[in-house]
């Protein structure tokens, strides 16, 4: 079974002084704005900081003033932003994000980047980039420019790709429970102090939400062999946890992308091992004066595999 | 303007010792094969084994037993195959293979490969793989096993992705006239011997036949900046001239494909240069006993680049 694991994000930020989205508006508003994108609320946790929810594709992360929204499959982000936007006002946005990894299958997405972009700018006018080549690894980001600076934290992502097969492996047991994969993840080393809220799908697949005080991660798993894709996002430094990462999982490949970090580069060198060699590195300050920094790196292939049988359910009628 | 310059490839081999393809075929029933695929004949050229054409979107040659058939865009060419069944007779093929490349946008193809294999196997049944990740370049490949072995030639493909911008500066000229890209190009070190049949598209972009005796080569170039393209096939050994293509392309990344090249490996070790580096390498024999390799290769980077601006034209009304 396919499951397109790339993810759409999204990240809002609002006028704050009238507002709080964590405390004036009810929880039923959130189902509802996620439902509109095709997704379900599955389970939430939350601290005086924030509230974390995980979906049935992705995670969904409210604080005062803003809320990160990460959704993967062939949901429709763009219409729960769409929802955001009716009902809050689009008067009240300070600052709207909008991003969307290359899908494993495009063809298979209810809308393209243009397509989203087209619906947002009915409602915020803002710039659109390409960060990777287009037949590589890529994120397409739209953003609008502040109308006031708001704080922004550093934030960071990290995707691991064909993650190495005995790790898949014991992903994609139908047998495992949260604790196992927690321990396997070693997040309790990764992410010390976080209190997590984690879901196991059915027949694999894991989503956990981590939140201490205002910070958060979330990770991502889709263990399918033919189309495996890892995803960690965090307002903490995940560039510093790397090497402990790339350990666990092993991929062929893995994606940087970090935002309002200035050390990226510096950082980076430091901490991916060199056996990784740079496919794509791209750094752009954005009109808004942020910086986005994203590099794509590879293992340098050594050893000739079989080819793939083709599998017509699998690449063909993905969902 | 973006242009799809990724193709799809078939080749036919057929019961030849009652039917002539190059003698026995009139020439309308190339142009309405092509046709049918959503393409147009628009040169040809012929020796004693064989008669090529440059078609609006790619390639044709036509021998005696068999036929090779290229075409790029959104062109349909798995209808062109149909067409060939319906009138020879799937009873006199004696071996039919159909490859795709992975497309820059496979969102904007009318078909998908599952689509076009779903088409094929009403007549043929056979195998299909894919060679290379899908996340990265790949092919996919569907063949028939022989019903019994026809002599197949060592075929080779050469991939260049990302090519200099100087180059693609330079071949994006609307000023060019054939002879300046044969020139830029070297034919006449890289194919000595060969005739060449090339035509020089508006606003920019070339394709060239070469024939020299059963021997071919063609050559696509599609100098778009953001989604440059530039392919070689051939039956004779483009592996040897890795080295003198990528001086003149400058690519950052390249694939190599051959079939029966049984030294495929040493040679390619032989002749990448050390600066590029493996990121995908695959070996298969099919069931009917050919060899197939696929090689991908990176240049990797260095410096940070800014981020391309998002072109909604370009990336999401994709011709």
């Amino acid at each position: 079974m396919f499951f397109e694991g790339s993810e759409k994000k999204a990240e809002v930020f609002i006028e704050s002084s009238q507002l709080s989205l964590l405390h004036d508006i009810d929880e039923q508003f959130w189902y509802k704005l996620v439902e509109s994108g095709n997704a379900k609320i599955l389970s939430s946790s939350s601290n005086e900081y924030c509230k974390s929810f995980i979906l049935s594709e992705s995670s969904l992360f409210v604080w005062h003033n803003h809320f990160l929204i990460l959704t993967c499959g062939v949901t429709q982000l763009i219409k729960s932003i769409e929802y955001f936007i009716k009902n809050i006002g689009k008067e009240n946005i300070v600052y709207c994000s909008y991003q969307r990894k290359n899908e494993y299958y495009a063809s298979a997405q209810p809308s393209s980047f243009g397509d989203d972009i087209a619906l947002l700018s009915q409602y915020i006018s803002g710039h659109a980039l390409r960060f990777g080549e287009i037949d590589g690894h890529h994120n397409y980001f739209f953003y609008n420019e502040n109308k006031c600076i708001a704080k922004r934290d550093k934030t960071y992502e990290f995707i691991a790709y064909q993650v190495n097969s005995d790790v898949l492996h014991k992903l994609s047991s139908s047998e495992l429970k949260s604790n196992d994969i927690r321990e396997f993840l070693q997040l309790h080393v990764l992410f010390p102090k976080f209190t997590l809220d984690d879901f196991v799908f059915s027949p694999y697949g894991y989503s956990v939400n981590g939140l201490y005080q205002d910070k958060y991660f979330t990770i991502h798993i889709t263990p399918q062999a033919n189309s495996s894709y890892i995803s960690f996002a965090a307002n903490i430094d995940l560039i510093k946890l790397v090497p402990n990462i790339l350990t666990i999982l092993q991929p062929v490949s893995f994606d940087l992308l970090s935002i309002n970090e200035t050390h990226f580069i510096k950082n980076s060198r430091q901490h991916v091992p060199q056996h990784y060699v740079s496919k794509s590195l791209v750094k752009e300050t954005l009109n808004n004066g942020e910086l986005m920094c994203f590099a794509s790196y590879i293992l340098p292939q050594q050893i000739y595999s079989r080819a793939n049988k083709f599998n017509e359910i699998e690449e063909n009628h993905a969902l």
